[in-house]
Order: structure tokens, then C-alpha cells, then sequence
């Protein structure tokens, strides 16, 4: 099943116009961000499997053809055409959790001219969104360097289903855990969470909310501190933790510090901790973070065990979007391109060798992998049906782990990182020439080889 | 029906622990902007009807309560307090559509404690994000003056149904329509769009593209100019209306321009179609649009008819959330606050009376309203039932029109943009400076007044 009705409009009435011209012929549309955001240097590919999910149910229904005649304003009976449509070519893709960089598909759909432009926006949507937030949530864990970082960014995400898809995107960078209930069952990733400044102000003292708690949640618990003087508040948590006694304060229990200056409570509360023979009570730090501010702390040797990043990850606030693009490279066996202003495109379709040290080469779908390189794109559907099952969180997750590991240290970096650039192999730069001249020699002309 | 898992873990543990120690008394919880975004000069309120939708249908039933069993990893008789949890509260807010300044209450909860707390990640989600849309939506709007602005954003908004929303906040803000068809068929608006730079590309040349769309769909078009060579490019768009005579060309339609300098090409496109005689057929622009470019070209005097603005707008790029929180203020007849760092909150129920020119009081809940001021909130949930039927678009859209009319011009200026600052009123000042002292001198003791 999939909402056939959720794409832009000129899908349709291009579609429409294939149908009736007897343009059905394949076509191969690549999508690709153009360049990759300032603070990025890389991107971590995802959304390809809720893309694949869209692809395989997509079928205009009556409802979807109705829709569309009202949109237009045209009779249903000039809808009839779309009717029954379904998505029947094949796609080849970057699997979730690889690295990709600037000008490397993401994807490619070779299909009839007609539903492979009818996808557009629906797969562009999925994949720049969920790549937009699996990329800030590597950066925080590259930034974290080990230590646990959790997902706190559901209350200000674009939307409830954005807030899954940020708890989802976290888990596969190798988050610790989210605060989202509903993600972490759905996704079996631990939930994490205690207490808000609102539950100490409830009750008459600070002390009598910790104790209140630890009443109602036996077991490791994690005190807010900073609701009056988090000076204060440390002392009250410590005392309260050693009456607990070390089945509970040495089990994983913490001390939360949400505003201020981190670096520098963490240290003092560190000290209170130690000082009331407290070594195994962690602190969490929590309020605004992002990996900019991670790595600030971890730079600055802040004794923080684990971060809770929230907002400015959940919506990617730096980079909330990608300049991704998908552009049909071929139609019936001519390859294409778009010349006008900046926004130039290469043709035909394409591979992607990665060669050690991100030593990347965009080439043509067909030519061989170079000696020492691996394809990046594998194909996951052929005919309008998957390969393969879907990937496993647990799979995407290794996956962007291990080609994490591999990053240059200059594409690692969180402040100015410098993305590794790909090259173009030889093929690939001749018949981008080709194109570019025969185009050139004939503007407003045919837009494929002699 | 709504998804009482779809929040942070921390409303569940501190709900358990309220119910366990009885804390059952009321609780209102204020849901404000601390400031605005650099860029916004005021903000346009949105996401109540989807909050209040939340709180009418919210209910812990057993899944609810086994997954956050299985989040604790507790036994399921620890949930047992919860379950058939229902929201029995009272909200007052300010109606969807209404502008507000930072401070001002955009929503208040009453309810006893538990339900209070656990509805706080849903409310604050649903109007972060709405009013974060509609706010960056209405900028576009006073940007155009009065020009007609499409929206765009479909393909990479943070999710399909966060590309459902930004169309909503559109038609809230005045958009002329939307690219998003399920938008524009689920909401009644006009849904838009013609043409990719593919649909060029797989005709032997522009020209054929132009006819073939042309016989596709009778009535007006609008040509994309800009595949290969611009001014080529609004040469054969010319050719083809004139062509297709003044039935078509006379009646709407147009040609689009997505890239490059667009200012100077709309101005040289302009001349092209005056001087073939085409003075109905008008100008889109598009690519990369938003507010700040909307201000430029309009400033410029450029000869653009209508700007469709997409992703930059769609994520509010510049500014993707707001600065809100959901702060008790009051429990069982006590104001209570928040004294660290600078985080502080003025304690009690709220109103804000808004007398001409932005004038803006925030006042305590029981105050009289000043001469020549009406109050933003209303009463809008009793017992958790609403007290009135949804707003329709309609209302929204005027209730937006109605507030932008009256924005201070420093308020409406699209570049640095300076929002009218409410003041606080006599007796909300009075207070929160007396449980100030009341906190600060008994630190880490109560938080209400003695």
C-alpha cells in the first residue's frame, strides 16, 4: 500500500502527457546531492527501504485518479491512462548506512518514462530526510568519540513521525538509546529518560522529589540537578544516592545537568561525587547539545559520561535539507543531461568504486571496478520487486559504523570538515564531453548523441 | 484515537511516580517561546487543533501500557496505575492563525498533574513545529506583497507528512496553492505545477516537449524555460502560445524560470513576451526560494508574477524550531518556577492582552483586560472535551490576515526584523519577584510561596 496522492503535481500531468505521446520507453533517473552542506563531510545513505516500500505498493487507485482530475480540473475519463499504474522497473541503490559524498547516486530507477517520473517525489522526500538526519546523528557520535550519546529531540521535530524517523536515524549512527517510547519498542533500541525540572518543582523539596522517585522506580535512577542551584542539587542527589546504598548508585545511576556552563558544572559535580564517595554515579549532560557542542565538551576533557542531544539533531539544524536532485540520465538508450546555468548534470547511469581511503570514482554503470575498489550500488528491485528483504537496523547500523571507521580524519573533523571528493572516470568524463558538444551544437535541440 | 507511546520516557516515570504519591492535584503548564529565532518577527500560531485532537483522544490502553513496561523493564502490574489514563483537563490557548511574541503563552494546560505532565512531548511537538511552518510561511507572504506565492516544498520536507503541514501552513499564510496534491485535495486548495527539466529532456527538442504538454492539457500551461539555453528557451515557449492563441496564452498561462540570475531573466523573458505580443502570459519563478530571495527580487522590481517557494521554506531552513517550552507554573494552587541559570520562568496562569499596534500585556490569568485591549487566550477544552468546533482553514487564514495587517513595519521587514516586546503586567511582576525571594531563600526547599 502506499498514497499514490502524495507526490507534486507535475508528476501527473507529465505522466499523463508520456502516456498519451506513447512514451513508455525506460528511462533512468539518478538521484544524488549535488554538493554536501557546509559541517558535512559525508553523508550516511538512508531512507532507501521506506523509498522501496513506496515503490513496491505504489498503484494509482480510483481515489488517487479522482484526486488527481479534481487537482487538474479535468474530467476523470482524461485520468483513465494513470489508472492501475504500478511501479514495475528495477532500482539500484546505496544500501542504508553506507557513506556517500558529493555527486555519488544515492539511487537509480531505470523504468518506463512514465512511473519513474511519477516516484520523484515521493523517494526524494524519503531519502533526503532521513540521509539529512542520519548524517547530523553520525557527526554526534564521531564527536562523542565512544562515549554514549541519546536521542532526547521528540518535542521539537518536524512533526511526530519526523521525531520515529530521528529516533530510527540515531539508532542506526550507534546511539545508546531515545527518549521516544514508541520508537524504541517499535525499533527494540533502549528508552531512556527520569525526570523534568517540572517533577522537582511538584514537590516541596528537591530531596523529597528524588526520594519520591527512587520510591517509584527501584533500580538505577537519574536525578535532575539543575532545577534551583546545581551545586545544591548535587549534594541532595548524592545524599539521597548513598541512602539508596551501591546496589542502586553504582547500578548506572546519574546525575542530569540540562543549562549552564556543562563543562565546568560536570567538573564540579564530579568532584561533589567523587568527594561523597560516589565514583560510579555518571553524569549526563542534556539542554541544547548538538555535536558542535559535544565535541566542545569532550575537547575541554568535561568528566560527561553521556550526551543527550535533542532539537538542533532531531531537525538537523545546521543542514536541514540536501541539495539532492533526480535527473533522468537516459531515456530509451540516449543518454541526457540538463545544461542550463550551474545546475549541469552528467548522463547515463552510473557506478560508484570506492577505492581505500574514500578514493571514490563515479563511472558508467557498466564499466568494471577498478583493482582494489568496491561498487557502492547493489540492486535491490528488479520488475517492482525487492531483491532482497529489507535491511535490518542492526545491518545499516554496522554498515555506517564500519565505513565510519574509514573516514580521511579531515572528513571525520566537526568543525570545517573536508569531504573527500570523488573522481569521474574516464568513460564517464568522454561521454559527459559528447553530450555537452552535441547538446551545445544544437540548443533547444535533441538532448541525446547524434 | 491517538498514540499515548508517541512521547519521552521521562512523562511516563514521572506520571508513575505522581500517581504513586498521590500527587493528583492540578497542575497548569504554560507553553511559551522564550525568544524568537533570529529573523522572525513575530510568530503565527499553528498546531492547536492537532494538540487538542491528541488530548480529546488520549487513552493508556495495555499495548500502551506494555510498551512502556517493556521501555522500564518493569513487570506490567507496575503500569497498572496508568492504565485507561484519560486527559480530563482544561486548555486555554491562543486560536490557530493568531500572532505572538516571545513569552507569550501560546497554550496552557490545567489538569491534575499526571495527565498535565504526560501530554507535554505530543503539545509541544505538534505547535513547535506547526507554528515554526506557518510563522516562516506568512514571512513569504509579506515578502511578495500581494503577489501570488506556491508552494514547493514536498520533496524535502522532513517527511511526507511534514510536506503535508508546510502545505497547510501555506493556505494558512495566503499561498495561491500548493504542488502537494493529497495537500491540496485534503484541504481544498489549489494544487500546481507543470513540468520537470526531464519532461524537456525526453523530446527530441523543447520545442516538441512544449506541443506535446500542450495537447496533454488543453487550457492555460506553463512552459519551463530553462533546460538549456533561457532566452532560447521563452523564445519557443513564445512561439508555441502564440501558436495555441489566445484561448491558452490569455487565460493564465506561463513560463517558468528555475534557475540562474533570475531577476535579469524575468526581466529579458519579459521584453521576449511583449514583444511577441504576449503580454497575459506571465512569470513563475522558482529554485530555491524563500523569503529573503522573494524580498530581493520584489525590491528589485523584477517582472515576476508568481514565486514558488520550496524546500528553504518547507524546513524553515533559517530558523527549523522554535524555542518553546511546556513550564509548570502552578500545582495544587501554588505558582511554582524555574530559578537556574537563565532559564528562569514567571510563575502562575497567564494571559496576554493585546491593545493596538502590538501592544502586548502578559498578565496573570485573573486579571482584568486593560481598556482597549482584547486577550489572545481562550478558552478552547474543558474536562477534555472541546468547548468549540474545529477552526476551519478558512478561520485561520483570516485570523493570520486579519494580525499580519496590523504588524508594526519593523515587525513585518523581511531582513533583521524587530519583534514588539510584551510587557509584564503589575501583579504578574509582583509575583514572580516575591517567589523568586520565597526560592532563593530557602534553595533547594519549596517552590511555592510560604
Amino acid at each position: 500500500m502506499s498514497d499514490a496522492r502524495t507526490t507534486d503535481l507535475y508528476e501527473v500531468t507529465m505522466a499523463m502527457s508520456y502516456l498519451r505521446e506513447g512514451m513508455t520507453a525506460p528511462a533512468t533517473f539518478s538521484l544524488f546531492a549535488r554538493d554536501l552542506p557546509p559541517g558535512r563531510g559525508f553523508l550516511a545513505a538512508a531512507g532507501l527501504e521506506s523509498a522501496l516500500d513506496h515503490l513496491s505498493g505504489l498503484l494509482v487507485g480510483p481515489d488517487d485518479a479522482e484526486a488527481f482530475a479534481d487537482a487538474l480540473h479535468r474530467p476523470l475519463r482524461d485520468l483513465q491512462p494513470l489508472l492501475g499504474l504500478e511501479f514495475t522497473g528495477d532500482v539500484r541503490a546505496v544500501p542504508e548506512g553506507r557513506t556517500v559524498l558529493a555527486g555519488e547516486p544515492l539511487l537509480e530507477v531505470t523504468a518506463p518514462l512514465p512511473e519513474a517520473q511519477l516516484v520523484e517525489t515521493y523517494v526524494l522526500n524519503q531519502l533526503n530526510h532521513r540521509t539529512t538526519l542520519a548524517s547530523k546523528a553520525a557527526r554526534c557520535v564521531l564527536a562523542a568519540g565512544g562515549r554514549p550519546v541519546v536521542d532526547f529531540s521528540l518535542r521539537r521535530t518536524h512533526g511526530t513521525r519526523s521525531g520515529f524517523e530521528a529516533a530510527r536515524a540515531g539508532a542506526m549512527a550507534g546511539f545508546a538509546g531515545t527518549s521516544n517510547v514508541a520508537a524504541a519498542t517499535a525499533l527494540g533500541i533502549p528508552a531512556v529518560g527520569t525526570m523534568a525540572h517540572s517533577y522537582i518543582e511538584a514537590f516541596p523539596t528537591e530531596e523529597d522529589a528524588f526520594r519520591a522517585f527512587a520510591r517509584a522506580h527501584p533500580g538505577p535512577v537519574t536525578f535532575l540537578v539543575d532545577t534551583y542551584d546545581t551545586e545544591e542539587g548535587v549534594r541532595t542527589a548524592a545524599r539521597v544516592l548513598r541512602d539508596l546504598g551501591p546496589a542502586v548508585h553504582d547500578a548506572g545511576s546519574a546525575v542530569r545537568l540540562d543549562s549552564g556552563d556543562l563543562g565546568a558544572l560536570a567538573r564540579h559535580a564530579r568532584t561533589l561525587l567523587d568527594d561523597a564517595d560516589l565514583p560510579g554515579v555518571r553524569i549526563t549532560a542534556s539542554g541544547g547539545l548538538d555535536e558542535y557542542a559535544v565535541d566542545e565538551l569532550v575537547a575541554s576533557g568535561a568528566p560527561i559520561d553521556t550526551y543527550a542531544v535533542g532539537t538542533r539533531v532531531g531537525v538537523s539544524a545546521d543542514a536541514p535539507y540536501l541539495d539532492t536532485a533526480y535527473k533522468m540520465v537516459e531515456y530509451d538508450g540516449r543518454p541526457v543531461m540538463k545544461l542550463s546555468s550551474a545546475k549541469v548534470t552528467a548522463p547515463a547511469p552510473k557506478q560508484v568504486f570506492r577505492g581505500p581511503g574514500y578514493a571514490d570514482v563515479i563511472a558508467l554503470a557498466g564499466e568494471p571496478a577498478p583493482d582494489g575498489t568496491e561498487p557502492l550500488l547493489e540492486t535491490v528491485m528488479r520488475d517492482g520487486r525487492r531483491t532482497r528483504p529489507r535491511a535490518t537496523l542492526a545491518q545499516c547500523r554496522d554498515r555506517l559504523s564500519a565505513d565510519l571507521a574509514a573516514l580521511p580524519p579531515e572528513a571525520r573533523r566537526i568543525r570545517e570538515p573536508v569531504p573527500p571528493r570523488a573522481s569521474v572516470s574516464g568513460q564517464l568524463g568522454d561521454l559527459t564531453a559528447r553530450v555537452r558538444r552535441a547538446l551545445e551544437e544544437r540548443t533547444s535541440a535533441a538532448a541525446g548523441l547524434p
